[in-house]
């Protein structure tokens, strides 16, 4: 409530201001701007980033929320902080359920006994531990199971095949990833005993992917498996025969109980204006299957990397906080408890934006919608252009753990990678350090040096109350 | 011996016949060559060779020597010849003891407790229950192994690190498989506990290569494991910071009972010289990880469709023998039981060829030393260059299940497959159609289809006796 009114008073503020400082609000000096390229020729040379991601994929490895890993990587985070010389370091809590894994096993039954690899979706229950059989039935995509009659769906396996496209900037995720996140109520709602969906990956290995799956209340909670694409073909193949495909399903997972974690912070302190923030990071959690390299190690290594670029040199006016923020993966749980805890700072968070989407080199830079931001994006791209960056558009997310605050009418960037080969690796076993270019880490570093040096200099702000559903 | 004797006799015989016949005996008549190019054209057309690798692959798929696996491809392949035709079908016993995999698990313990993706080496004996733990010794090569200091070794885990380049002929398999099959008795002479290597594998997933290793009597068994190489590549990085690493390593495989599986039979029956014949075919036998797709059910496929694509056309002088080899992966099971069943016919087999190493395209045929196979590799490659198949060395292996034979001294070809991402599946989970690239089947069969009907048809034959040794 509080919030709100706030939104409504600054949205106005803002704009009685916004015109008349609208170049001194928004841009760099011209010897600002070329220290930017002094910055990214440096960042270009440092191999830090890789470092710290070599160490956090080395050192602690998986770090599913609730797990040991999870604490492993809060205890990594605040000593990498420590060492690399952050002027402070802290943690805050974050506090949720806590999910298990257990063990994961299918097999085709009849009529080609075949074992098939699937692992359980995140937050999904078990079957217990004497597994469960039934009949497959096939619906190529999630609309095809809403329009399925229950009478034909009740008592068997729901098994949908929809596979997802690759594109640069993973717009095809959106519409694949509702079979993973709605799919176990649609297919209960119906009847169904348990769901088997195709892997929300664009790959072609025995990698399934996991992510998070939800339930509904007043809706029968069924088990939810994801099989790899190879495996999805193969049954897509059984099918075809015509004759009824029977599996077999055996997983313990299961929910625990309630775990307290921690968003791990580090400041670079402003030199001038060390009361407001520029807010950036990744989150520190990953799923348990690979050892998080590209989700999202490399969002924590470039961000923290970049911090320390820019302290090496000359002092920017604004307080740069890192965040590697907690249980992103299973529903934004850090991000939601930092906003919480701090909405009535709301104010000093001048701008901000995460890195979550792999290792993959930037090619845009977008905004919200403010058009305060659009000065700054243009002398970015100047300094940024000879090394692929160019001018996106007034979309930007800020990324997965910036929603809240965007909630709450912060501005946010997006620094957008190439996200060709993300989904390749997202949420599987394959996610591994070896699957990172260093040189497209460089780039990365390089652009967000640039990024944050600039927005952390420069003269004004880049408006608030910012209303995202226009 | 008597085989021996008769290698002797044989050696003799051919080099009087040699000289004068070497025209008639290795050729066809311009007819058949232009009737070459009509049978590469139907083959390209053909989607015979995937129809038949997707049903080994969906109806049976993995089939590891004595498993049920392995009695359902015995079923398939007799029901398969019958339905596509052949004159006749049988199979013939071969008797070895069976391999069981079990559970296999692995784990860093310290200092960074992460989870590791093995898989056990084909024929080790596991670990008990219970597991093993111990400190790991790094050696990049199993040349460095074979220099360490049993004092250094002993109590240990050896940790052999050697990475196998990508080559278009295989040529690195060699070198980089003696870690696998000669690994565990290096390291067992000098004390270790266990060990466990890089996968003889050119991929970067986590899908580790399982693969036959061999113990010696009197030297000690102990577990032999792969790692996958992203494994392999953050063991080293933790191995890196001058710690002791210690791992832990459970795995249940163990020893079976005796087994007798089949090498399966087709023949499509000659013209003439009904009992000449021609010795095609691939193993039906796979490793149980994946469902052997490019191991060899391509093979398979390939050999058994392109009799039959000859089987429509005119038929050849002699009989096509498609031999589906039991247990390969193991020992040449099905090889040496069909050297050892037929040796007394061996004159009656006029040549052979195996396909093993995947479904890349053909590039080159390779003969073995007898300069009588000439004449006939220029008149393939007349029909063949348009499709990518140059003439090849006086090196032919004619795969690994025709070994025995050449013992005999049967005179081989090898239709050299480019093997260039052979090993990124090769006895993995990954080895699965989907990898299987239809067009470079149909390429197989056109060259399969021509040499198979050329070797049938041709006048006189291409000597026998030969000697591999020099």
């Amino acid at each position: 409530m509080k919030i709100t009114e706030l939104k409504v008073r600054l949205a106005f503020v803002f704009t009685l201001m916004g015109s008349s400082l609208s170049f001194a609000a928004g841009s760099l000096n011209d010897d600002d701007v070329k220290y930017l390229s002094e910055l990214r020729d440096k960042a270009l040379k440092s191999d830090l980033a890789y470092q710290i991601l070599e160490s956090l994929t080395t050192e602690v490895g998986p770090r599913m929320a609730g797990t040991e890993g999870d604490a492993r990587a809060v205890a990594w985070g605040q000593a990498k902080f420590k060492e690399i010389g952050f002027d402070k370091v802290w943690i805050e809590p974050v506090t949720f359920k806590q999910w298990h894994r257990g063990v994961e096993t299918a097999q085709v039954l009849a009529p080609f006994p075949q074992p098939l690899v699937i692992t359980a979706l995140g937050n999904s229950i078990g079957t217990g531990e004497q597994g469960l059989k039934g009949e497959v039935i096939h619906f190529k995509t999630f609309a095809d199971l809403q329009k399925a009659e229950a009478g034909d769906v009740n008592g068997k396996i729901v098994f949908i095949s929809h596979k997802m496209e690759k594109t640069r900037d993973g717009s095809s995720y959106g519409q694949a990833v509702a079979s993973r996140s709605r799919g176990a109520v649609e297919a209960a709602k119906k009847g169904a005993k348990a769901i088997v969906i195709r892997s929300i990956g664009t790959d072609s290995h025995r990698v399934p992917h996991t992510g998070n799956m939800n339930y509904q209340d007043g809706v029968s909670k069924i088990p939810a498996a994801a099989l790899s694409n190879p495996d999805a073909d193969l049954l897509i193949n059984m099918l075809s025969r015509g004759k009824p495909v029977e599996l077999g399903l055996t997983m313990t997972s299961n929910p625990g109980g309630e775990y307290t974690s921690y968003n791990v912070i580090g400041e670079i302190e402003g030199s001038e204006k060390p009361d407001e923030v520029i807010v950036i990071g990744g989150h520190l959690d990953s799923w348990d299957l690979g050892t998080g390299a590209v989700d999202d190690g490399a969002g924590v290594a470039i961000t923290m990397a970049a911090a320390k670029i820019v302290a090496q040199g000359k002092r920017p006016k604004r307080t740069i906080r890192v965040v590697l923020w907690a249980n992103e993966e299973q529903g934004l749980h850090g991000a939601k408890a930092y906003a919480l805890a701090h909405k009535n700072n709301i104010l000093n968070h001048i701008t901000g934006a995460e890195s979550d989407f792999g290792a993959g080199p930037i090619w845009a830079i977008d905004w919200s919608s403010t058009n305060k931001q659009e000065p700054i994006i243009d002398q970015l791209v100047s300094v940024l252009n000879s090394i692929g960056v160019a001018k996106g558009k007034a979309k930007s997310t800020g990324g997965p753990d910036l929603w809240p605050l965007r909630g709450l009418g912060m501005s946010t960037f997006s620094l957008r990678q190439d996200g060709s080969d993300y989904f390749d690796l997202h949420h599987t076993a394959d996610d591994t350090l070896d699957k990172v270019n260093p040189e497209h880490l460089k780039q990365n570093l390089a652009v967000w040096s640039v990024f944050v040096y600039a927005v952390a200099q420069v003269e004004g702000d880049f408006g608030h109350g910012i209303d995202y559903s226009k």
